[in-house]
């Protein structure tokens, strides 16, 4: 396994004719990665990991400076997972100068944790595609715990005819339901504990959907936050009910059931322990699907 | 010569390990289009064409329907150049739906022409960035007629990671001065011209500059409006002193002496004769280059 920390750095020039199999990190590894690094690992000839705490997607106010960074704990890690290359950039070799181009998506990134953190989808559209120009892989592999940034980097793709297949990885949860998250480790044990409400939630909704046709969006989006709100700890950021991959506002007063004939259903969640935001989401698929 | 007009199109993958030259154009090619075309032939192994009006970079009072086309005259211009791809797509093509993501240079685009067509450069940056992951080149050529195009353009690949080298090509002129443009055919006789003045103000401007380090930008500024005012149909868009390719503004009271001394000072001109808009630039070297 080779680290790489400055550029130029092309695997592809590296390795002609042989499939790269990319999946881009803030590091701080769990489960979650490890999933995407072995179907990366499964599916390519050449398998690159990309390690970067991108100051552009963090909001002044937001976590950038205390996120969790263990370097050494990530290599070792990224070496037992057969990765190939490391690409451990820091923020000079991202941004030699201040970056005075932006990719924006809009109407997707218009609602959920885009309305909640201005700037954050552009910031991530603009590394994700400048990371796809520095490694040019083949294929891309995203969890789908962050939905809305799997929206992002798809539309992005497809609109800007980006040579790069992205593949969406389910969700990896610790025994308990808790969706696995490198921020779960700000929680203390009491938020922790009532972090569950999250999974439990998504697991009640599923069924209250399952049971009735009729649910309108208004009335299912009303039973998840009462359910969020049984744990004291819990301050909602957004209780989200929409369609994948579009993420549009829907009118309250639609039901469940005709949504699922025609469309992917999400419930996306954002709620905040302390200073911590946790998001997790279900997606629903479409009926006779 | 082949002739592309749908998606899928990988040259590329057509021609491994062989390097591409990219054209991209508006068509109604002349004589400078051809001379981007040679240069590209004789750096490249493969030499690629697009054609492309894009509306994107059209504002809603512009002129994309009346915009010149010539598509068979184009294609033999095109197989006399050597060319080996001519990609012809349609808007359906480029846009088959409508295009949530934007890419925007900042900075660059707001004075000049940025100023006058609002959005103009992040239709040309989308679609520029498109069509680079569509062809993959690894080179690309652009004329320096259009400079600020340039500067946006060699920002965006530089802030992006995109792996193309921008080769900048002289503006090539009529033997009387006039910059080649596509929109030179809207002209009429008289205005044709009259709109010598563009390049005729340029040349004395050079002269001015040459004879006295003293001369200020808005000195210079003025010297220019008022030979462009000599032309009575002349209506000034903009006349512009500033540097490539940072494209700042400057304070009036600078000398361009001090100003060569450390940078490439450009002077650019838009000057609308009746509804036709026509630009012009002169890049002066840094003093002892």
């Amino acid at each position: 396994m080779e680290v790489i920390r400055a550029l130029p750095f092309r695997p592809r020039s590296l390795h002609p004719g042989k499939t790269i199999g990319f999946v881009p990190t803030m590091g701080y590894l769990h489960e979650g990665h490890l999933s995407l690094l072995r179907r990366a690992r499964a599916e390519n000839d050449v398998v690159v990991l990309s390690i970067f705490v991108n100051p552009l997607q963090f909001g002044p106010n937001e976590d950038f400076d205390k996120y969790p960074r263990d370097e050494e704990r990530d290599l070792a890690m990224a070496r037992e997972a057969g990765v190939d290359y490391v690409f451990l950039p820091d923020a000079r070799v991202m941004y030699p100068r201040p970056i005075l181009t932006t990719v924006k998506v809009s109407g997707i990134t218009e609602r959920m944790c885009g309305a909640s953190r201005p700037g954050h989808f552009e910031g991530v559209a603009t590394v994700v595609l400048k990371l796809f120009n520095i490694v040019q892989p083949d294929r891309a592999y995203f969890g789908l715990k962050d939905l809305q940034q799997v929206a992002v980097v798809q539309r992005m793709v497809e609109d800007l005819n980006v040579p790069v297949d992205i593949v969406p990885c389910p969700t990896v949860r610790e025994a308990d339901g808790l969706a696995l998250s490198s921020r779960n480790v700000y929680l203390s044990a009491e938020e922790r504990r009532q972090a569950l409400v999250l999974s439990e939630s998504l697991r009640l909704a599923q069924g209250w959907m399952m049971e009735d046709d009729s649910l309108t969006v208004s009335e299912l989006r009303e039973r998840i936050e009462r359910h969020l709100s049984t744990a004291p700890m819990a301050q909602i950021d957004y209780v989200e009910v929409t369609v994948f991959p579009e993420l549009r506002q829907l009118a309250p007063d639609e039901t469940v059931g005709r949504l699922r004939a025609g469309s992917q259903l999400v419930i996306a969640l954002a709620v905040r322990f302390g200073r911590t935001r946790l998001i997790d989401n279900a997606l629903i698929p479409k009926k006779g699907e």
